[in-house]
């Protein structure tokens, strides 16, 4: 059955098009340096978003409009499979991203759970291998229940940390079945609503013990993919362990975890944060930890996580410079993470949402690679750190002074700056944004 | 004496020019319906942030450094009107705006405080008519001098209030004498630190009072300017009584100054108070008291007044939008009050900062003047809102109905809604963005 | 049937008991300048929080394990005015609130609504009456329902305009009927998503334009309630109409709405808008439209409305402060607007919830009494703002002085201030704080 | 020279005192666990603040008004050791904490620089002796001086760094000299103001080299004192390197500094980070890096470091549980890194700022105390967790399981949870704060 059926696939026409369901920027085959751009961005639905997203929010039930709205159970997942392939196709997506409880029922107990998993796994494989479609991530969602109210493998019950084992027990086996290329951590309910009745140190630390046993679990049965942590700082619970980058990579280090564990970084998480998305994608690339990066944007003047479609030209273009000079993401992917506003109930809307995220990302791409190829930021950069290349900079940077030789040289010498020349080259990227349209024409 | 000698006249040289010190988008000339963009665009050289801010911060020094940094009192004050001419000039601008004390040093009392004045008031009415140069609006600093610890109009101390009148009634004369187009009151201490020794019913109507005799006065010698409050939430004080523009727009009513009074609404206010800009243009529009626009952008992620020079094109388009739905700014105008960021200290930083505020505005401009043009919004608006150009809509519009005949048509009636197509239409505003280019050229 | 059968009539024990099902200084009797605490206080059940909340959040579904979870429709309806009705015996309410949806489900169109409301109804009218408990307001629930996903009386659509005025025009019968002392607006969607497709004039205007017509209906029916309007900045919607009380307070005015409505002001709402509870407390006594309160807390670093039950002794002793400022609350109360912590499912939690909440406002009275009968903020007040009281400032209060005359005054005169003592005056109200165990003796 | 003449030695009088001047909770010399509450606390005077700080903001010049402004240069700095000590001896402190440029003018070069210090530094010494008075830190102050507009350790030029390693050279031989306990680092200007021009890595990577030749130069000089880092998100910069505690022990671990630094958390800095100054001091005693802590407190609505006098005593409990957790602080204290408000003004309001400041700790500790003892927080966390005593709880602490064995454990197993019960919580801690008044008595 076709469940998006009055659209056609979704092709590039350029800058100059005006017909809204086609791409202006994003030319999946158009070469840069050897490598397409679509392989350069993997991009990936989020199935959750896409397919089971109602529209419901804190004050209000859910508005949206599905085909697949008259199954249920096993019958809607079925339905929402084929929806899923049939999006991805007329999208044009190699990637999709999935919890376990977006694809199946959860069923009644650990058995159903995995049957009904079973059963749904059985029919994407082949759908996958059709139509050519890998799978970027798949996790476990361990906030959801009733049972994960005080977390999981942070639970004040032993009972709770066993359940949620065996739900990631099971979705690394599917993720190596399926081969995911990585496997997320979200950690929506791992931290705390009160310090108060809350032993910290108890729960941080088998976090560590359940990631280690993940580790142990996924070479037992010779799973490859990627492990990854998605940092946010607070809600649903007051305050998360993975608050940002920079504290998730303080516990990686501090549990011996740093080298199985990369960072799946959202934008609108690094904002409620109190960071900007190029800030987390930078320290996590310097710190050898930029695995994946849910690419989504949040509302500034808004204090929750609204995961709206990336549209802002600035934020892309910042994000993919990180990536490039990441030489790319690896066995990660720009997944959109990203929901339809409440009111934009139709299922056309799925397509404008993806369109405009894959297009603002397409722009912001385009306009990285031409600022990196030009060298802008470089040049900038070079110059300004150029006292570090020779004399007492260079001493420094080969750890080769120390205090007393530092005083004596600053005894003689005397400092002279020069303007950071902040605004003009916030002009510069200017020039670069409004020159993307340019460059993509059929 | 010429304090900008190595700059030459800033030139339009379009969108595709490589020219650091050219503008590649305000092109002062160009005509829009009838009237040239910089007629349009009405740009103000901030005084104060240009040429007295010295890039002090609460935990550092000034870093600024400047051709006139060896003068100082009456003799800095001097070079300074020279210098605001110079940069007017070589800029392009028609417009400048300043405090008191930006203008003259203060002396020890109100009496040397008149003189200073008006001996450099003496200084630029000529340079105003030589170089036809206008004052957007001129204002009186009751918040820097100790005096104004708690409050002018609203200290607790009558002689303050006293003293406060005293240099406003000064100001009035001097916009009258200058033929300023709006006269400001910025009330960065009239507000409270603390509600526990604060009696905030005596202070807001002694604002009302002071307001009313500014009037007053202003009727008596003369003064033709408009009248305009700026709003701001807090810092300095923890919380100003001109919070926003609707709690400004409370106070004038409740207080009778709805018909003497307008904003200046400024872009990092508005966000302070989290309300977007246009948010902010938009309630004031609509409620008929947009009187002018201090031009300038902050960080959302920062809790305080940065107010960096605009650079960002959404924000200015925006703007834009709202200011042409308004028919333009009337006596009000853009006026720059922004700041170079701390170590971009040198005199040339002044000039790139201004370039791209302009540039940025006139982007914004030429994309709102197309989106208009083309009725992009007011399309979707119309069509969304067509229920109420006839039948019940219509009854309701005019006031014709009632909750029993409502509730007899809803009996009887299914609603039907349409997506608001959120995402669709972000990605044709960057569609609009991206091809500013292209409008921009020699 | 009993659904709280467990626990016995909670009392007054006084500040020395330990027992977690007793209050320790909510003593109801005890009188206060001819008044007992429970007519100070008017304290009142929220059935949403109370009745019908189930836990979940905007990631994970409900906890709540209530004893009139085996029911649904109607008969769910009928077991929550029951276990209402005994939860208010048992903690000693004089009062409740709520919405349509809360005590009647809203059935497949408005006919099913009206009987099954008029059925809730005739079971809770004699329930008041028996237990002689009354109805502090009443509201519709316009923002949960997808036909609100634009707002209600602020719509696109003519026919949502119409259909909310049939749930109002109901809401006002039965607040006629059961005598509710209030009624309450809180526009959850009367707002927008976007201002890209929202006519907010349009839309503001309908909005005054309902407000009228409730007024007209309430009494053409001889119902003489008050009306209220709460404020609340965003959530759901990015922007609410009514901001905060001073953006209220200018709608009121701007629409000729003022004699006819004051504001609900809760403490969460007041947060997110920027503001202490306090401040919009202070402005709505002071600006006349005081009218009641919805008594919870917020968590001051999280960005949405957590809607706790309040323990801050401090927030309560500012806002008790501002209460018998105002004479008390006339019609209104303090309505326990508050939800248990998602993790606190047990139905005991209700009683701990509202016992934490009673006796903390029970402390704000007894501390805030203390600190009004000995002048504490009065007698700094008054020595303050002593100058006010003669010469000049007694001019100025007259409005019998003018810029002319005040700056003949400044000439001659000098400032002189005193500290604000903000530092001593905190620690004056620590030690009324701390005195207050003492007063809630057995 | 007295300039604190018109105040006496500060007394404990009990907490039914009602003289301004007396502390009614800070009993210094009461015993605790066989120490002296002054033992405990050991309360340390900010020189900076408390002598230097003038009452200037961001738009306002300095208000405070203070017996040795007639002095300037070396007479001021020595008229301040001076005041120090006098107000140190009347307030009953036994430690104080200084930058270099609070004791001493910077002079024109690192020559008269080192000379003026050694002037000053030769007069405190005697004193300190004298008055057994101890100095908890110094540090540098790298941030004040245009030199240091791109940074310190992290500037982009060389002679920079070379500059910031002579300043700490000549502290930490001081901190040899005068028995600092601790020496801090706070990078006020270690970060970014924007990510376009900066390399993150080079700075980053420069600050640890920095950090190591610090511990290289104490080593060699046999200083023993404590090295500590005092994280802060933002201002003056966009972005500090140290936002918080977790990102600092990232920081820590990654360039080997673990062993060799601790925090010195302030609570201000805390919440600017988005965490409760409780969650820093947990996060810090739990990783084994609380080292001291800078006792203030924010405005929540105010995005900007206040500063002020800590007055709360919710935050004072929760970070006297956590220091007491800690079994106290070791080699760190209790430092006043606060400021009076603005108008504030008068040279008696620094010594309310220290009474409200050292009673509100008083409290906190007395409360904590309490608490502990009667195990409250103890007992409920022992009974949430006791899962983990046994069984496959016991096996997960031990690291005795697996996923496979978890799984095998959860089919066969059924969740049980009990409320957390916050606001019951709430309650108790609510009712030990008010029984402090009765424990504090004479
Ligand atoms: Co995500
Ligand atoms: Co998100
Ligand atoms: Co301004
Ligand atoms: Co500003
Ligand atoms: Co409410
Ligand atoms: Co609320
Ligand atoms: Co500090
Ligand atoms: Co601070």
């Amino acid at each position: 059955m076709s469940y998006f059926q009055e659209i056609d696939k979704i092709k590039y026409e350029g800058s100059g098009s005006r017909n809204a369901l086609a791409f202006k920027h994003y030319n999946a085959e158009e070469m840069f340096n050897g490598k397409s751009m679509k392989d350069w961005l993997k991009f990936s639905v989020a199935y959750w978003h896409t397919f089971t997203m109602d529209g419901s929010d804190p004050f209000g039930m859910g508005t949206m409009q599905r085909p697949w709205d008259q199954y249920s159970g096993m019958d809607l997942a079925k339905a929402r499979v084929e929806a899923n392939f049939e999006f991805i196709d007329k999208l044009g997506f190699d990637y999709f991203a999935f919890h376990d409880v977006d694809i199946a029922p959860e069923g009644n107990n650990l058995k159903e759970y995995g049957a009904n998993l079973d059963e749904i796994v059985g029919r994407i494989q082949p759908l996958m291998k059709a139509q050519n479609v890998s799978v970027l991530w798949n996790t476990s969602n361990m906030f959801h229940h009733p049972r994960f109210m005080f977390g999981a493998a942070t639970s004040n019950k032993a009972d709770v940390f066993a359940h949620a084992a065996a739900k990631v027990k099971k979705q690394l086996e599917i993720a190596k079945e399926l081969g995911s290329e990585n496997y997320v951590f979200w950690g929506g309910r791992e931290g705390y609503d009160s310090l108060l009745y809350t032993d910290t140190k108890l729960e941080l630390d088998n976090l560590a013990r359940f990631y280690h046993m993940a580790v142990d679990y996924a070479k037992e049965i010779g799973y490859e993919g990627q492990f990854l942590i998605e940092p946010k700082p607070k809600e649903p619970t007051k305050h998360q362990y993975d608050f940002d980058t920079a504290t998730t990579y303080a516990f990686l280090q501090n549990y011996n975890l740093q080298d199985q564990f990369k960072v799946n970084i959202e934008a609108n998480h690094a904002t409620l944060a109190g960071h900007t998305f190029e800030h987390e994608l930078r320290y996590a690339r310097e710190h050898g930890i930029l695995g994946s990066v849910d690419a989504n944007q949040g509302d500034m003047l808004l204090g929750w996580d609204t995961d709206e479609f990336p549209t802002d030209i600035y934020n892309a273009t910042l994000a993919m410079y990180e990536i490039l000079k990441n030489g790319g993401l690896g066995k990660g992917g720009l997944n959109f993470d990203a929901k339809l506003r409440r009111p934009s109930f139709e299922p056309i809307d799925l397509v404008h949402g993806h369109i405009v995220g894959m297009d603002t990302f397409a722009i912001g791409f385009r306009v990285a690679s031409r600022m990196i190829e030009d060298r802008v930021f470089e040049n900038i950069i070079d110059k300004r750190y150029e006292s570090y290349q020779s004399g007492i900079g260079e001493a420094i940077l080969n750890n080769k002074t120390s205090f007393r030789e530092l005083e004596a040289y600053a005894m003689e010498n005397t400092i002279k700056h020069e303007s950071g020349r902040q605004e003009m080259i916030k002009g510069i990227m200017n020039q670069y944004i409004l020159e993307a349209g340019a460059f993509a024409k059929v």
